[in-house]
């Protein structure tokens, strides 16, 4: 017996009884004739922040990286095993994406963790620990901040890690070149995983707002 | 001005018009109360096979992390920035999930590059070659196969390569120990994005077969 | 003549046409048995942020007291003149109101005053000045932040300002106990000047929320 | 819970469903582009003399500041925190407002409280008392008045204390400068909280009357 996690096996009989049949000839089309997405999201792996979910988007739109926290580094062609870097070259180079979105979350478990290191359960060598060094300093020198609420620090810090993101997507030499030749857009979003909201982060200023409509 | 992508927005108000009103009840729990998945999906960041999409899978299902062709590395607690094993650590150590699915799928650009680096267009500094790299001696055992047609080895290497990830996985002293308790289980699964079947790995032989309904 | 502005005149006009002819009988009524207001609203004197707007609340629903950000001072029973200070004697000891809450807004000139005071036009003597110098060292403190915003202080330091009012409003001994003898209720409230929502304080993390509905 | 009063909670659903739709491109203009009003409202904190409801004003129309019996101050540039002065300040030099009303309005608590001192349930060193104090002797000058009834010695001190505030607006040195300058008016009126009238002051005699239609 395969023990296969019967949640995930009905799931799939809905998918092919419901969009499956719907959609059919368009995904046949895209298996066939290949993937050409033209936006890139870096997500959480948060369960409550699907970028397919968010966008409603179907199969063929969205090229996602998901990792812990949505973090991007610098570029470091150094011959280790990047797979977020990876993943950029990938959608960058090999698919001609005209848009990357960095997008956060609210309540996010790996900047809580990076904000509150002292009760992370975790030992010294951990990943996690390591994996949000990546932010350096800043949640350090926002922790320092008691003015603002735990959840106030959390929520700023999700969006600081966003600019930080954005801003080491563009020590990519080919992000930085496509971008000034406007072929490539680079976007920060910040989702409310309560109210549903996307706050879109202004370029200009690295503010987030809601997009009127 | 923002300038973020209009199918990204409208995405979005279809999701807020849609689901999350159907839902937000759910939603709003699941941010207050905190995520309590009970599985993780290691899956591709191919825009043609979302998790999400593929097992029908709400807000709060699954806990997903989605790199190039679906890689794990093995357990290499050096001190680096490893941002696979952190999602790992984080589900199975912050999370308690009970489940992990590595899950591949058909026509996966990574492999492709994998198993035919000359056609590669990136150079020898690259990411993705690096990153595919993880595979090791794989690719190279199984191009020599030339009786194979070229369709069916890229088949067999997104396989192989599921049931690589899978013993790497098995290599993290926790997700071991788990597993031998019977606390945590490991899935391999592959998905077909043309006829959206999905393979399910036979845990005993390594087969891929689906699952008779 | 009186060179009265004709807008106001005409405004006038209006309200008796209007609001003054559908509701004469209560108006009436409120002058003759005296107003019996509830709440009491501590907001600022923005023209975007009237709560009788924000509240869609008719005469004699809110007493109101506006100043400059929306500042409580501590308890400061030293024979100086203390306009806000006798607002809240008026309402909690003259009318026995049963709810305080100090409102805030986005955008607000007096916390960005405070914020920025190099980039003030106003000199040394200055009223305004003296008058946000009751926030003591906050602005100082947040200002050194530079990891967030212009905008993302502004918002941080409204609800720290906030906050701090709230603490200052339970210095004044009347208003802990009647709070202590459930017979007064203290609030916090943000306005967004834009998209119209109110963000309401929860009183035991300090948090600004917006209320579900 | 955040406790907040139910019925504004109430009163700001109708405001997001009725106001903010109708007018939300001038809201959301108001907020970015920032206010620019025309008139700043000295009022009264009466729940029954609301400005916006007097002069059916919408957001953005009135700077409006409101405190006990709609006082000011002279200019005491003495290093303390004056409240009221800050807000004129605000509204002249950083608006460069073109009106200032000061408004009074019949049955004013305030006033009351300042010509019977010994009705007064507020002990000596209460704030209200002080406030009041404002008025120096007139209130006692009135109060010998005994030709008068006690609804007349009210209404002509609610009258006398405007044309005192409009006195003491003219020692703010910018105030009388404007003024003299034509380029600031300053203005007095009196709402009577039974009959919705409006009673404009005469800047030459100082005398209040109804203005003609």
């Amino acid at each position: 017996m395969h023990g296969f996690p019967d949640h995930l096996l009905k799931g799939h009989a809905n998918f092919m009884a419901g969009r499956y049949m719907r959609e059919k000839d368009r995904i046949r089309d895209l298996a066939s004739e290949g993937q050409t997405p033209s936006t890139m999201i870096i997500a959480c792996c948060d369960s409550r922040a699907a970028p397919e979910m968010i966008f409603d988007a179907g199969p063929g739109e969205l090229f996602v990286l998901r990792n812990v926290a949505n973090l991007v580094p610098t570029y470091q062609p150094d011959g280790g095993q990047h797979g977020t870097s990876a993943g950029i070259e990938f959608a960058v180079k090999a698919l001609g994406i005209a848009n990357i979105v960095v997008m956060g979350h609210g309540r996010c478990g790996g900047i809580k963790a990076a904000l509150a290191p002292e009760s992370n359960p975790l030992d010294a060598g951990d990943f996690i620990g390591k994996w949000m060094s990546m932010l350096g300093d800043l949640p350090n020198q926002l922790g320092q901040n008691t003015l603002m609420t735990a959840a106030e620090r959390q929520t700023a810090l999700e969006r600081i890690s966003i600019r930080n993101s954005i801003h080491n997507l563009r020590t990519f030499p080919y992000v930085a070149e496509l971008e000034a030749a406007g072929k490539l857009a680079v976007h920060g979003a910040w989702f409310d995983i309560s109210t549903g909201e996307l706050w879109v982060m202004d370029n200009a200023s690295g503010d987030f707002v809601r997009p009127l409509i």
